[in-house]
């Protein structure tokens, strides 16, 4: 029996998922969420489709043994592995992080042309075209992979001369081919939106995979009449199969910045009420 | 002297102007960072202009006395008061928040029609129709204002009952009117964004001022080659005319979930490698 009362499941290769994390608790910080992060035997995108899938099901089984109402699939590679077919074993609604995506693309894009950047195994993987192929809609993708966006954003470098000439390498051919609206489709990017606007120009939508998805949860949940009813402050709790170091010290990073308190400046006040006297 | 080692100034007469600090340290991680939160003189809207510009004026002089090197008026009800225009006096570098939203707005609208939702004061102050004119583009702005938007994400209310049936009652009118764009133009906004979504449909492109704003920070910290070159964490100092107290119960809400660890699976490691051999 799925109840409102039941976390919400997220769950990735690794961290990236974090930025879907947080764009959930933005929406709805009430919910309790479940994460997992597969960091033991991240990357997926190397592997056979056929262990990925496995891995995927694995986990969602775990997600649903902690008792979850909803799980989020925030691993491009798990959903371009046929493993979102085989979602229909489960009670519980699964959401992908692909499918919000292009369907935002295609409600923003005017000319019907939309560019695509992800890992190379997500490009490799045909998943994002199958998807827009799905839709039915009338629109051209154009996809490029950005090998080493992953490993600026994990080093922290999201505004550097090698992050500029790479995004310029990557993104130029894109700006060139008349897209006007380009698809996050990685969710390590969102941290590098101001390098690919600065590559792509402002006249180009940029969508976030993230923030898509976590509209599509806020929709399912409500729609269903699963959304969490009392207003106390969500439970969030982390899980990695790998080490805790790691995930702890990029965590921060992708779940946001950390809040350490405040100065205060009374004086300011002072100086006002000496201005209205 | 404007060096890059400064650093970046945000002023608010509130808290939501978080939301502009949280999207811009995503982007500049490595940036330090001075907001000031004008708490004990909030709300400005229902200030005299006159009142609020000299209120402006006096905290960039404050940031720019803490030697930052470029000032983010994250404050609405400030620049409708032709604050902007005085800005003439400093030698570095305002980004408004206004601006670069509409500029998104009208790059994203593939109809002309963009809707704008905001504070009674900021939709009275008819600041972003200013804006919207001086760009000279050929688009309508529907103006909406949503009064009780501000409290009910000061309250953490995102997904209940009364913020749907308000969501519906001040956007309903916008959707009829078959506006393609929706600008948050209020800092609070962005946190409501699930249940905007969902009244307004996927098809309207939703516009973050904050997102926004901190794209044009970056795109003019890069140009004028000031942004800071060492890749250590920022610094952050947030700073309230006000009580400490509030501030820092929804600073947390504002500025992002907090992270406080994660717990290991290792039998999940230990099943793959089980697997594997």
């Amino acid at each position: 029996m799925v109840t409102p009362d039941r976390p919400i499941g997220i769950f990735d290769s690794g961290l990236g998922g974090l930025t879907v994390a947080r764009a959930v608790i933005d929406l709805l910080p009430h919910e309790d969420i479940v994460y997992f992060g597969d960091t033991a035997r991240c990357p997926y995108g190397p592997r056979p489709p056929e262990k990925v899938r496995s891995f995927a099901l694995e986990i969602t089984d775990l997600l649903v043994a902690e008792g979850v109402k909803l799980v989020v699939v925030a691993c491009n590679s798990a959903e371009s592995t046929a493993f979102y077919e085989a979602t229909g074993r489960y009670e519980v609604p699964i959401v992908s992080v692909i499918e919000p995506g292009v369907r935002a693309a295609i409600a923003a894009s005017r000319s019907g042309r939309i560019g695509l950047i992800g890992t190379e195994a997500t490009i490799a993987s045909g998943a994002y075209d199958r998807v827009v192929t799905a839709t039915g809609a009338d629109v051209v993708l154009e996809s490029r992979a950005c090998p080493r966006f992953v490993d600026f954003v994990e080093a922290g470098e999201t505004a550097s001369e090698a992050v500029l000439v790479a995004a310029e390498e990557y993104l130029g051919p894109l700006r060139e081919s008349g897209v006007d609206t380009l698809i996050l489709g990685c969710t390590h990017y969102p941290l590098l939106s101001g390098a690919i606007r600065y590559v792509m120009g402002e006249h180009v939508v940029l969508i976030s995979s993230a923030e898509a998805t976590a509209s599509e949860v806020y929709a399912r949940l409500l729609d269903l009449d699963l959304l969490k009813r009392d207003a106390t402050e969500g439970r969030r709790r982390f899980i990695t199969s790998g080490g805790e170091d790691r995930f702890g010290e990029l965590g921060r990073r992708f779940l946001g910045p950390e809040f350490d308190g405040v100065e205060q400046r009374p004086w300011q006040l002072a100086a006002d009420r000496r201005a209205a006297s």
